[in-house]
């Protein structure tokens, strides 16, 4: 009942570093979760496949976690083991929130890691049971566009909190000390990270760590107060980011509008990336990171979301690389664009059902199974390209890791593969479907040409684009009869829209010509009518 | 005594995935195996050369299998450690075929893997206890030139089959599953990879696997039926596999020419990718590559030997980086020479004895010890070469990997080293030895250098060659009385040679004008008079 | 007391391979150190700053090796277990010693191995319990330059011995085999070696091997006697060697004159190098090696010295990276500027005390903390640079790897960065301290930028330079009223110096011009008056 406490933090980012435990423990543990989920041995053959290479388990006792093999290990059990490990973590969350509760009324939660290099939650999973999503971020300088990474996860954690606003429970004022080198923030770029996450529905902003340790393995991570003391370069940015934050009390509670969506899914991730598949060259995350950045080019807002969700209110769904899912989910994006959505998928998506099992459809069509009916195509067979190798399409555009031999069923032919092991054949293609629209993208295009692929889907759709410079970050949020637009400009000139009302970092009135400085961030307040 | 039953196959790829096994077990195996071959600890103190860093064993129960060291291993000890495991897993082998035969007068083999990644079996050991030599051979997209390796492959199992017909137990319609990406074979590919298998002494070919599987490790390999059924690539040359196949049936029984013979050593491949060697950038098998490439690229057809075997019948015998060899295979290789023979060795050959031992010669000769005398050269110091450093030389060829101080006493200079660290010493030397001639390349050359070696050496032998674009590979089978001639198009141009006959996959007769389209296969026949 | 002992070596190359143990042997050596140093727990749990992720110990016997760990570890504890283990190793080298003084007055020594790629033991606390420092030296040709490196392991050899003559107890006469590939010497290089080691104080030079062996590990490294015997090359040398030796007698006993000193540290390096810090790329020798390189370039012999040595009797003292030092140290390296010194220090020096622990100023000041008032300068934010990124100086210069916000206190600005993260900042300070000047470089230069650098800082100081071109490697070493020039020619073109006296090598008398020839090495000996 202390007054001081208005929220239980459970742990600190469950599972970073010991998410797969392979022991006899885990072992038990392991065995128990696939019971539950089986219910007999036969089922767990079943689901495995383990006719295949007299794998057939003849007993519970008999299944191991996926230790080390000589040869390569059987996919499913891989993914199952993923799942299982992800529950545990979730239960033990559960656990403790169940002793707090007993205690006290105050909402709970954890901290998770939406982030470039964490893969081991399905926070889907995870979601429903916190009091209020937050999540732990640093800029990820290993990447090529870390901003557009930052942006990414903050659409995700809003798309884990249903739209609602979160907490930004950890974030740096400047370089971390855990990546091979540690880029520091550079001026004004602090305030350009923190307005990006508010923009995109954080309410709460908070950084690891205080003061600057002396000692320990985080002593050169940054801190709100620097070795260096006040006379710094982080501290004045930490004051001002406090200010910002003050100035933008009115947004809080207000909600982010977006007319794309984007699917997203850690059990397809951790199927997608198992053993034997096509190239291990293709790697989930980059390839949402890709369609993400492609939209976000355009400028428009994403929501990010899972696969079964609700997509009536979308203009465009976006479905990178969705390699597993379910007949439920697959019927739900069907649907959506039956009833009049527009759907993009890239290659290599609805591959396998829930068992990571491949869609063989007995009257003949197979890959990509899920989607086949809906995109109007049945690829033949997959053509993964060697390093270095690049296709050009019949538009100019260019790609590369990637393409197979589409045909077309309903679909047409919007451009096609003009060399490579694939030359003429489709390489994207548009499908009508119901009252709606399915485009396919066979392989993984380069960034321009994904961008220009977007930017003309987007086009023909009902969203508006604001129409800025490159580089130039706009989000809208809409709370309380009052729209707050954000425009962050990353670039080195200023720039200037159209619009009235109230700018909330500066407190100035805004009357048509709105100027956001460069490398500036602006907040405008209008009411609506 | 089942009619069904034609043939028994052992287990499958004996040491594909556990050739090498260092536990207890093992460790007991390993010193009975050494007690067989050296008697008497004395023996092995010798062989090992033990004495140097104070190795010296006391007792056979000291001695364990080569383990990780903190520092390098005793070369010696690996080379053993490796005849060790090849002959426990044959040991398996005939244990199991033990039991068989004394059940069934059917013969029995097990499917070897002559491959780009695969070198823990002595196969030389291992052939004379099959019934029927079999082998497993996929497309390794890693290398430069798959199909140059497919070539090698082929006329391995051939020479472990003595020249007789073989088997292709296992390849595959298009992409593998267990590369780092899989590349699919583009149209024509798979007759083509079929077809060099038949033209080089394959009479039976099988494949993994039938029905594509929908799940386990294996569910992206392609299969005879692929996921997209029978409307496809893969199934239609399925099809046209099966009817060449049945067309080439008079080919059964036929037996390979070849004028050039190339040695291949395993033992020797352990030995000279040992610990402690003057350049871990010299591997085995891509110095046996690049000779084999060289030679096949004038159009000659290779028999691979081993070392010590009957080379009379042989033009040319070419010995690339034979690292390691006995006293009595190296007399062999010496009598076939002066005998009238023609000898082309590579650098780093005849350096060491069965036991590793550097030839050292009383008299003051070193290196390339087995062949001194045979080449009129001895090496006085070898100088390998740091990546990327190339090296010309006198003839404008070009190098790379390898130089050294070679000295000759007998053989006249073809090419010097016009730079790099041995700048005026002899790169290539050719020697007068009794009746006969041997070249010594003192470098690695480059493919385009290296081939015109080959050319210049096949031009002045009495082997004839076919004149051929490149890219157009042609191999002769002869048996009852016909001459089987196999033209494998990989080029994108039609191609026509002088042939009278019947062609065997058209049907069609050939009188004169033999055309041979781009991508495609045709097989002459022709009657022997 | 049998005459033909000389001299007792311990051991082999202690610490070269199993300098580091994790068992639970050690473990019990490493608490018994610990307790030994801290006395109590509490004073551990401060040393390593154990309150920082809750990592505090309550008793001895919790404490363990630096283990595995999931997440990073503690930086402090791994440097204290480096510690332990030189420690370990130096007691194991006592123990043996005291044992043959029991029954021999013959001075014991061991061979050390100051070379690029051992770090493990701390021989500045090894040096004084050595009757005679001895190393172990073999170029390492994975190194850029591997003849600087040699220079520079001779000389720290030398500072190792204070100044005294030392013993070269290993070199090679050619290539190695424990290299990935094992360049040979090319001809002369093997005298230019033994030269070099010798011009900068080595009275004794061992080789390893006598004979080159046939068996063993080590059958490939070269000899005294090679493989190929004694018409070669490596022979004719070693008896060249033999001559040159016989012929620098009067040398044995005289001491290197040098006037520039650079500070060197082992303890430093492990705590630069440990978990967690600003950037892993920063590697302190290439950084140690790279300061060297630019002072040899300039022709000044350089004495290799520990922090907290006595410097007065240098010009110049370079702080290449010093991490880590004690007050103590930093306060002599500050007294001997202020005393009318030039230092020079470069970036990421004087962070931490001897607990690894950042030296925080309570009145503000941080980084560079032991330096900052000598050098004028704080620094305010570290900004490492990502690979491949180069950054420009207002003087031309360029640098990599890592930039700073580097405010200038009592300092003056020679050269701000003009391009990348901290454009605009300063990059080179030079501050007046005392009667001494102290330059700091805020960036780590490229080559001929820190020669350049150098070489302006050297044309100020009273060292006079010999002017001579680059590659001729000159340094001087006096004893017995002589002074003995040595120049070594590395370049292809003779060189002429003046001078005068009698060179030792060819025995002939110098009035005037001297002549070095290309690839060669003379030794001047003129009677001081």
């Amino acid at each position: 009942p202390h007054p001081a406490v208005t929220l239980w933090h459970v742990s600190n980012e469950l599972g970073c570093h010991n998410a797969l435990c392979y022991c006899d423990v885990s072992a038990a543990a392991f065995r128990r979760w696939l019971q539950l989920r089986y219910v007999t041995i036969e089922g767990l053959n079943d689901a495995w496949g383990t006719s295949f290479w007299s794998q057939r388990y003849g007993a519970w006792a008999e299944v191991l976690p996926p230790r080390d093999t000589l040869s390569a290990g059987n996919p499913a059990h891989q993914l199952d083991f993923a799942r299982f490990s992800s529950d545990e973590l979730l239960d033990f969350y559960r656990a403790e929130t169940t002793i707090i509760r007993s205690a006290s009324a105050k909402p709970v939660t954890t901290n998770f890691m939406v982030t470039a290099h964490i893969r081991t939650q399905d926070y889907w999973q995870w979601a429903p049971e916190m009091d209020i999503i937050a999540n732990d971020h640093y800029l990820d300088n290993r990447l090529d566009h870390p901003a557009s990474e930052l942006a990414f996860a903050a659409d995700a954690t809003r798309g884990l909190a249903n739209g609602a606003p979160w907490m930004l429970m950890e974030t740096s004022t400047s370089a971390v000390s855990w990546q091979p080198r540690n880029v520091a923030k550079v001026p004004g770029e602090l305030l350009r990270n923190v307005a990006a996450h508010v923009a995109r529905g954080a309410d709460a902003v908070c950084f690891f760590q205080w003061r600057a340790s002396r000692q320990g393995a985080e002593k050169f991570h940054s801190a709100l107060l620097p070795h260096s003391g006040t006379d710094s370069k982080i501290w004045r940015e930490t004051l001002a980011v406090g200010r910002m934050l003050s100035n933008l009390e009115p947004v809080a509670g207000s909600r982010v509008e977006a007319s794309v969506a984007l699917v997203f899914s850690w059990q397809s991730w951790w199927a997608a990336e198992g053993p034997s598949q096509p190239s291990g060259d293709v790697r989930y995350l980059d390839q949402v990171h890709r369609a993400y950045e492609a939209l976000r080019s355009t400028g428009v807002t994403v929501d990010i979301v899972p696969a079964g969700a609700r997509y009536d209110d979308y203009a465009i769904v976006v479905v990178p690389c969705l390699y597993l899912l379910s007949d439920e989910e697959a019927t739900t994006i069907a649907g959506y664009v039956s009833g009049g959505g527009t759907a993009i998928v890239t290659f290599f998506s609805g591959v396998v059902d829930e068992h990571d099992r491949i869609r063989v459809d007995p009257t003949g069509a197979a890959h990509p199974g899920a989607f086949s009916e809906m995109l109007g195509v049945w690829t033949e067979e997959y053509f993964p390209l060697i390093p270095d190798q690049r296709v050009t399409l019949s538009t100019g555009a260019t790609g590369s890791l990637w393409s197979e031999v589409a045909r077309p069923t309903t679909a047409s032919v919007v451009s096609t593969f003009v060399d490579g092991p694939v030359a003429g054949h489709p390489a994207v293609l548009s499908n009508r479907y119901g009252a709606g629209r399915a485009v396919y993208i066979a392989t993984a295009l380069d960034a321009p040409s994904f961008a220009a692929l977007m930017s003309g889907v987007v086009a023909d759709s009902p969203v508006t684009l604001p129409g800025l410079p490159v580089g130039v970050e706009r989000v809208v949020r809409v709370g309380g009869g009052t729209r707050f637009t954000f425009v962050i400009n990353h670039t080195v000139a200023d720039v200037t829209i159209n619009g009235s009302g109230t700018e909330l970092i500066t407190a100035a009135a805004v009357d048509g010509q709105w100027i956001i400085p460069a490398g500036s961030v602006r907040v405008l307040s209008e009411e609506l009518t």
